[in-house]
Parts: structure tokens; C-alpha cells; sequence
């Protein structure tokens, strides 16, 4: 019933094989007729024949022997496809559309063992030779793992999601030879697991999860999945293995609230919500993602220190946002807003605090610190007075409202590389019920999700 | 100048002298006719010379020989005045008044040795002779260090102090020989500070000063100071020691606070207030007092436990209460309210809350634990959610007033063995302005020393 749905028709399969052999031979006329020596190694999902159904990605590598220079390659990635962009990794690739497929053109490295690989892509073919030798007729069992894993929110091992990716979701397929044997053995998980197919003796990590790479047994495979994502992944595991559903799966799809529907969220919690908004900068999701946690980090840290409890918070980019963003209010520079906007959420405990605030001084017996310390408040409210053999002064506070507080220090935070600028530029703030003034359905989707948070767990 | 106000005249002097004679004598007189072998001394300070002008205090011990009775002593003592009562310490004592005096009447054994005593009691001739000796000419002095003790508020070794005792007082002017010589050293006080007058190899103590019982090695004289008294008294010595003032000696007395000025102190705070009003036993201070303190430490981590943030709190025994408190509101038995009222003040940050409320529940790979967690949470708002490997819900709290939560839970709440009784009886709780409504001058000076609380501090 899943399998039907995620397992690519013959028609499907026959349409990619044709467009791999396609780009491989072009590729290859164009090096012949450049004198470039290389060899072109088609990899990823499409190579193993474990993609799901519907993806349309290639990924192509072309390999130069060590030594070499990679600047060939990559001219050759140029002349693939009209319609192509250049991105950057470690080193520079090429990323093309080519009759319907987003194609990957990633210039590499061969060389002899891939623990002397140069570039990190030069590991890439050494997982393909892997996976591909040991992954004939657990195809299927893969397919359930990734779209599981997609279901339940956990699939992808991209900066914004910190999940599993599809080599890791293979290498555990391998291990414990079907879908349903990696749940059971995933069930049982704890921080630290370490999964060791070729009984390398690894060198120790930290992390959650320790897949040792079979291919370079230096390296975790699951370095970028999260503890959260992790443990969502076991938990969805045992109620699966308890009381499997299709919508493990496929989840329905989650609806943009309703004005109406967000005003009775908000009036049921009772809670403050405060949202920061700004223009998102020119910058792929790797780079931005990070940054926007550590800026979220940053905002909570600050609203906690003066007495804003924070209940919850949340951050995401939205690009398709409504018309009226980016103009005017915010900032004003042509630009800004073109690549659609950045938004934090902060839900507080509380918004607002009374005018007098406790502030406990050094203590009494050292004397320069405590002169120091009455000298710097002549005036208070009450005190000074000796609490725990501590000097205490209650003064006036200088923020009672949670929104005061960010327009007064917002800008002063360290919020990241591209986003401190972006934001520095121009931002809003919304407060409460403000935040119904935004439409965009992006947006009312992640107040849903947010509103929910409900995942599979058991 | 500050002297000639706390020094006794030559007529008190006089008048102590002659009542005391006569409070022997008459001691000696019934001991004679009952034949009872006993020996009368006349002890603190009144026997020392180092009483403040004013205080009416004679503490007469009646010494039977080790192994004998305490009764007919006690006996003996009831027969002294005809206006008595009894009270209990370690043993009983009488307390009577006699020619505008008040007279503690206590029956102790003659030991030997100070470290031999039988009861604390007996410790006192022992403690009497070590001073009149070495006193001689320093009463002044003492008398000016018991003054200043008193103004700031650390005189008195009661519990509802928890300050410098007179014995005390007087072994700090013979340590370093004069009220000036007292308050450079105690300028310098840390914690654990040690004083051996006649360098005892001690027992160590914790206490935050240990002065060792030049009669008694293995005791601390100041063991019922705590840490701020002590350190009131170490800033208080620093700042006049700076800028010395008769103010230290002779506070100006506080006013009770009008309605108006009650309400603007609220107004400025912008904090809430609430406050718990009962009936007070019938006990002593020594009782009542440390009830009292862990009483409102309940209150407080039960507020502070629930998210209602306390800024800071108070409590009090106000024996002169309106006419109107002990009366129907305030459970009705006709005893209620004839000892006065106990209050205790809490001052919130935050006085109510969204409805919505974090749980955070066991780590994910706790399986069991796990399971309890989300069956106990059928109805979440959001989650459950996985945040750092914990398993999240947020559910509906409970308490969104710290009112309400105070009225649910007060009644079982563990305040005491005598505290406890009293308030199931029957009690009252003020919230924010509703605290006008309480007239008493006693409460609005309780209310004037909260908001300013300040203390001499340098």
C-alpha cells in the first residue's frame, strides 16, 4: 500500500534511466572532444534505484585522477545543460535543470582509498560502490524507510532539518535487512548507539548517533543528525511497531489557520506572543539555517535575562510571502525582501513585569565591591539591604514589556553574519493579536505547526 | 551625648540597687524559714552595671548544690512577688513584676565547672563571673556598642532577631577594649570568623561567627546570630566608622503609612502584593517566630514553585490588631484573634500566568517512563514534542492566579505545629489594594519598613 506509492513505475525508472544515459554520454563526448580525462560515475538514490518515487534528482560525478586539476571538470559541467547554476560546497559544482531533472554536476577526485579522499565529495563514489554491492533486493525496504522518516519529519540530513540521509537510511537497511528491523532496533536506541557494519575499531565521537562510515571508519555517518531528531525518529519507531498507519507515511497535509483559528489559539493559551520579522538575505538554507538558530537562541537568551520567561520558540524562512512585504516598513532598499522573509517566534510566560526589579550586589565582606556596588545605586526603591549576607537593591527596572525590551536591544544582539545586516536594515515586531495582520499561507502553516507540535510518540 | 541618654542616672542606679537588695534579701529570708540550702545570685547586666538607661530587667538565679532538688527553689521564687507567672525553658522559672521591675526568678545548680552544667541555666553565674571581672571600666563602652546594636536592628539573641546578645556584646568590648575597637574589627568580619578570648582549642563550628565561651570552650556564644545580622552589623560599623551619626544609635521612628501612601508605593511598584492574615497562638515569641520563618519559606516555594515569581516577602506578629479582626471572618471560636494577628506579605513579580504550561517529561529512551509520561497527558494544548531528547507536553495549567492557587493549597501546606491549626481555623488573604482595607498602626508600620527596608550600609 506504501510500496505503491513510493515505488517508482516501470515508466518512471525507464525516463531516468534514459536521461542518466543521456548526461553520461554527453558528458563524456564533451571530454573526449576536450582532451579532459575523467570519469563519469553516476551516484546517489537514482544510481541504487532506492529513490522515491516522484524525485527527479541526478546526481553525476566527475572524477580526475588525483593530482590533477578539477577546473576541466567543472567546464565540462558547464556545457551540460543551457539552463544551470554554479554553486559551492568545499569546491565549486554545477547544478542544472535538464528535462525536468535537477541535475548535480560535481567535479571530484579519484582516488586509491577514501580515507585519502581531498574533498568530501570524493568520498561520494566509494559509498556508491558500498551500498550499491550490498543493496540488491532490499531496494523496497529502503523506499519504506525514507518515506517514513519523511513522514515523520525526520529525513533529510540538510542543516534545517539535522535528520538521517538517504545513505544513512541505506546503511541501516543493510545492517538490520528490512524497514521493520531497523524500527525494532531503533525502539531500543539510546544517546551514544553506535552502529559499526564493518567492525572498524572507530575513533570515539560525541555524538547521539555513531554510524561508523563502512568506507572511512574516521567519520560518523549520522554526524548531522540532532538528539531531538533522533529520538523523534525512535519514538515514532515504537508507536509504529505498536500501531502501524498509514499516515506514519503520508500525514495530511496541515492547513493554514484562519484568522478565526488563530485567534482562538491565542485567546485559549492566554500566552504572549511576540513575532520578529525581517528580509531574508541571498544566502542557500545551509548557511541561513544555522544562523537563524543561533539568532533565535539569542533573542530567548535576552528575553529570559530580563524576566521574559519564554514558554516556546520557533523560527523559519518563508519565501512565497505577501505582496506587502518588503516594501516600505521594511527598510526600504530595493532588494530587501526579494528573497522572502525570516521570522521568529517567541511565546512568553510573561510580557510584563512590575516597574521594581531585584538586583543582588556582591557580598557584604568584600568591602571594595560592595562600596562599588551602593555607590552605582543611590537611588532605590528599597534596600540596600544584607539577604543571605548580600547587599540587595530593589530598583527601578528599566523594560516591563517584552516588546519594549527588543526594540530597545534587538539590534545590538549577535545574530549571525548575513542575517545581523539583513535585520539591521529594517525589521517589524508583532505583538499578540498583531500578528494576525500576516496572511501568507507559509505562515499561517507554521502557526499551525506550532500550535500543534504534536508528533509521533509513543 | 549619646551617652548621657543611655547611661543610667545616679538615682536609677540607685533605685536598681536598692530593688535588688530587697529581692535577695527577701530570697534569702524564705530560703531560711523553708530551710532550704541555697545560694542567690544576681546576675546580667543589672549585676554588671552595662544596662541601658531604662530597661527595667533583674535576673536573680537561685543555685541549689549539684544533686539536689530545683523545687524548692521554684518553690521559693513563686513566693517573691504576688503579680507571677511561670514560664518554661530548659526548666521552669518564675517571671513576676515587682516595683515596676521585671523580675526572672530562675532556679539553677551550682557546678563546679562551667563545662559540668546540667542545664543551660547554670551556665549563667559561670558567664557572670567572667565579666564582672574584667568589665570593670568598660561599661561605657558596652553600653554604647549595646546602643548601636539596637538602633540597627541586630541586638537581641531571641529567635525573632537572630542577633548579638547582651554576654555577647559584653565579651566583644573585653576583646578589643573599647566600642570603637569593636566596630574596626567587625569592619573586617568574612565568614566563620573566630574570636578565643582565652585561646580554648575549640570545636569547630559552622556558624558564620564562632565566639568561643571563654566559660565553656565547646560552645559558641554566638550561635544564634545569623549571617545578616551579622554582616547588618559589619556594613553598619563600616559606614560609621566613615560618617559617624547619632542617627546609628537613635533611629527615627517610623510612621505607620496612610492609605495614600500605601497606595502610592503600590502604584510606584507596579508589583502585586498578597497577603495572609490569621489568627496567632497563644506561645511565645521564641515559639512563634521560627514557625513563622518556615511558614512563609512554604508559601514562598509554593508560589515560586508554580511560576508565580516572589520578588520578596515578610512576616510579622502584630499583637494590636482593630478591633474588627478575631471577629467572624476570621473563623469564628471566640479565642481566635485574642493573641493578635499573624501576617505574612509576599510581593510578586508575577502574579498570573497563561493558561498554557510546559511539562517536561523523562528522556525518550526511558521506554517506560516514556509511556506513563504520555498517558498521564491525553489532552495537550501542544506536543508531545522531543526537546533535547526529553519528551514535552503543554497542557492547561491549573493556576493562572497566584490567589487562586494560595486559596486551594494554603490549608495544606506544612507551617508549623502551632501555625498550622491556626490557619486551618480560619484566615484571609489580600490581593493587591485590598490590603488597605487593613487600618492597624502596627500593620502600616510593617508595611512603611518593607518598602523602604534599608539598612545602614557602606
Amino acid at each position: 500500500m506504501v510500496l505503491s506509492r513510493v515505488r517508482p513505475s516501470f515508466e518512471e525508472r525507464e525516463r531516468l534511466s534514459s536521461i542518466a544515459r543521456k548526461v553520461l554520454s554527453r558528458i563524456e563526448d564533451l571530454a573526449w572532444s576536450g582532451g579532459v580525462e575523467c570519469e563519469t560515475i553516476l551516484v546517489g538514490s537514482a544510481a541504487r534505484g532506492t529513490w522515491l518515487s516522484g524525485d527527479h534528482d541526478l546526481d553525476v560525478f566527475i572524477g580526475v585522477p588525483e593530482g590533477s586539476s578539477l577546473v576541466p571538470a567543472l567546464e565540462i559541467a558547464r556545457l551540460v545543460a543551457p539552463k544551470f547554476e554554479e554553486r559551492y560546497a568545499e569546491h565549486a559544482y554545477v547544478h542544472a535543470l535538464f528535462e525536468g531533472f535537477e541535475l548535480d554536476l560535481v567535479p571530484c577526485y579519484l582516488v586509491e582509498d577514501a580515507s585519502r579522499i581531498i574533498s568530501a565529495v570524493d568520498r561520494t563514489p566509494f559509498h556508491n560502490r558500498y551500498v550499491s554491492r550490498r543493496i540488491m533486493g532490499l531496494e523496497d525496504e529502503v523506499l519504506l524507510l525514507k518515506q517514513f522518516m519523511k513522514g515523520i519529519g525526520v529525513y533529510g540530513s540538510e542543516l534545517k532539518v539535522g535528520g538521517f540521509s538517504g545513505y544513512l537510511a541505506e546503511l541501516l537497511v543493510i545492517r538490520y535487512g528490512s524497514f521493520l528491523g531497523v524500527l525494532e532496533k531503533a525502539a531500543l536506541w539510546r544517546p551514544g548507539e553506535v552502529i559499526d557494519l564493518e567492525d572498524h575499531t572507530s575513533l570515539s565521537h560525541e555524538d547521539p548517533l555513531v554510524v561508523v562510515d563502512p568506507v572511512d571508519p574516521g567519520r560518523n555517518v549520522a554526524a548531522a543528525l540532532t538528539l531531538d531528531r533522533m529520538f523523534q525518529f525512535v519514538a515514532a519507531s515504537r508507536l509504529f511497531l505498536k500501531e502501524p498507519d498509514l499516515e506514519f507515511f503520508f500525514p495530511s497535509p496541515i492547513s493554514p489557520l484562519s484568522d478565526q483559528e488563530l485567534q482562538e489559539h491565542i485567546a485559549k493559551r492566554k500566552s504572549t506572543l511576540i513575532l520578529l520579522e525581517f528580509a531574508a538575505p541571498d544566502q542557500v538554507e545551509d548557511v541561513v539555517f544555522p544562523q537563524l538558530r543561533k539568532a533565535e537562541q539569542s533573542v530567548r537568551a535576552l528575553l529570559d535575562r530580563n524576566g521574559f520567561s519564554v514558554l516556546r520558540s520557533d523560527a523559519d524562512w518563508h519565501r512565497f510571502v505577501l505582496a506587502e512585504m518588503g516594501e516600505g516598513e521594511m527598510g526600504g532598499s530595493g532588494k530587501s525582501g526579494s528573497y522572502g522573509a525570516i521570522r521568529m517566534l517567541f511565546e512568553l510566560e510573561v510580557a510584563s513585569l512590575p516597574r521594581v526589579e531585584r538586583r543582588v550586589g556582591p557580598p557584604v565582606w568584600e568591602a571594595e565591591h560592595a562600596k562599588m556596588f551602593i555607590s552605582s545605586h543611590p537611588d532605590t526603591f528599597s534596600g540596600p539591604y544584607v539577604e543571605d549576607g548580600r547587599l540587595v537593591v530593589e530598583v527601578a527596572r528599566k523594560f516591563v514589556e517584552a516588546k519594549e525590551l527588543l526594540c530597545a536591544r534587538m539590534e545590538s544582539l549577535s545574530l549571525g553574519r548575513h542575517l545581523g545586516p539583513e535585520l539591521r536594515r529594517g525589521y517589524k515586531i508583532y505583538g499578540g493579536l498583531e500578528i494576525l495582520k500576516i496572511g501568507d499561507p507559509e505562515f499561517r502553516v507554521f502557526m499551525a505547526r506550532y500550535f500543534s507540535a504534536r508528533e509521533r510518540i509513543s
